[in-house]
């Protein structure tokens, strides 16, 4: 759906282009390096999805003071700083169409400007002086290193039940996500009723940008996706569809299957095979159908909020998460 | 001084069982594996200076109230979090005697964990709901990180001034003491001036401790030491011995030095030339006294509170700092 990101691109490029000024008017460390290592994953074309969601979530509140956009890059730089580290951790190669920064400025000054941003995004939490938000802020950043380990811990397992691929997502994509549209009811003094529905809202959100995410490891081309095909799995991410296919294959076909899965040299030939077993098991559907569910929760939620543009954004935005191609 | 140190540590039994127990209640990860890697170098026999410190400074201000004892776990989980991903980015291969945590638990598992601690560190500060409480530990942090990676960005380098030497310090080391004796007195409610004699208090131990630390490289015994003697040097971190002793050198003997300093492998005999050699020119003598200086600064401050137990504990903390073993 070009035309849905083009319409959506359009009415927020104000907003794009004042979450751009925030970011480089907060990063502002004392040492050079961190500007580069940390300027080059920060300013490389990111869909700025999080600040965003933070910032229409305030304005559905009402809330429009412009510190909206300085705290908007908080939820940005949370997803550098775990962008930074997972990358370092998962040895990836590419991220948004360029080297990953471990790969130019190495992992040991990787690891300390990701801490440098985890600790600069909370610092900009502080200024807001409210506990809550403060709180939940550092709560995120908890679950999203949790859901990483949990990944870690069971990479390559090809038991992983979908279930447990559901907490992974869900602590480590979901609630930052869900945060961003939370913090933005919380700093517009929202109700708690009107503060929990947009919070719900993120939830679903973030589920569906990580099920669409994985997803296009199994759908996209590498040239557009701006990393390479197949590359969760040979990390040993197991992601929903492969998860719903092995539970369906069954006999010498779950075995192939497994082969290549624990293969992480598999041939783009083995990995097309695979893809095959997944589709005809249902794994590929079977996820945008879960996708899709949480697309009308989201939307529904957005229902229950009186008509405006703000209200339309984010309910395009749903559709967006899962039907984008990058 | 042995007997500086079990005297203190008879005076500090009680606090710091309450801080071991403490430290493991306010661990409490989702995942099993975070609790066995943060715990390995969390329970490794840390000397628990910082949360004394934290524990000490708000009872000097009158501060009794049990939470402190909470509060100071998230001075001791910040300086974990550090340890462990300078150990990863150092690629050091002991701390307190034992093995590091990256190579038991890999370098990604126990990056995130630190990022796991840090965390940990800030959602414990928010139960505060004390805004500059909070402030103050996040902008700790992003000091921290940034003494860390200022001195990654100077390593091995020959000519680094000894006030860059001060700078990294402060960063990495000193901030993080300050603080701790600065947040001890902002808990008890401290008049500002009263705080800022703590937060002083905490600076000039924060040096003195570095120095030390520093020091031991230089006048240790690795077996006594916990890690291998040099390490820093084949680490590529040039201390205010070296330094000074090499402003000093000239000619052929400064090429030795230099010569030893650049080569990562250096035997133990080429280590003990270097050492004569920048004892010869004063090296040690003069960080000892640049220590001392700060003792001095840091017992002065102390003369200033009503006499008691709790100041002369702190003041013992002083003199311990600079003299001791490990």
């Amino acid at each position: 759906m070009p035309g849905l990101k083009n319409k959506l691109l359009s009415r927020m490029e104000r907003d794009l282009e004042n979450i751009e000024a925030a970011l480089r008017q907060n990063l502002t460390p004392h040492i050079e390096l961190v500007s580069k290592a940390a300027g080059h994953l920060i300013f490389s074309g990111g869909k700025r999805l999080r600040p965003l969601l933070n910032i229409l979530s305030a304005r559905l509140c009402g809330y429009e003071d412009p510190f909206v956009v300085k705290f908007s890059t908080i939820i940005e730089f949370l997803h550098t700083a775990t962008l930074l580290h997972d990358d370092v951790v998962d040895d990836a190669a590419i991220r948004r169409g360029k080297p990953v920064a471990h790969s130019i400025f190495g992992a040991p000054v990787t690891v300390l400007v990701g801490d440098f941003l985890l600790a600069r995004a909370l610092t900009i939490a502080t200024q807001t002086e409210n506990p809550k938000i403060i709180r939940v802020i550092s709560e995120i950043t908890e679950s999203m290193c949790q859901g990483e380990i949990q990944q870690l811990s069971r990479k390559g397992d090809v038991n992983l039940a979908e279930s447990e691929y559901m907490e992974v997502i869900q602590r480590k994509t979901g609630f930052l996500i869900q945060g961003a549209c939370q913090t933005g009811a919380i700093l517009a003094g929202a109700a708690p009723v009107i503060e929990k529905q947009l919070s719900q809202y993120g939830y679903h959100i973030g589920l569906v940008f990580q099920i669409a995410d994985d997803l296009l490891d199994y759908t996209a081309q590498t040239n557009i996706l701006g990393k390479r095909v197949g590359a969760d799995l040979r990390e040993g991410k197991l992601t929903l569809p492969v998860i719903y296919a092995l539970n369906r294959a069954e006999g010498r076909e779950r075995d192939k299957m497994i082969k290549i899965i624990e293969d992480e040299t598999f041939t783009p030939d083995e990995f097309q095979e695979l893809i095959k077993m997944i589709d005809s098991h249902g794994g590929i559907a079977y996820s945008q159908s879960v996708a899709k569910t949480h697309v009308t929760a989201a939307k529904e939620i957005m229902g229950t909020f009186p008509p405006g543009e703000t209200r339309n954004t984010l309910s395009m935005i749903a559709d967006y998460a899962l039907n984008r191609s990058t």
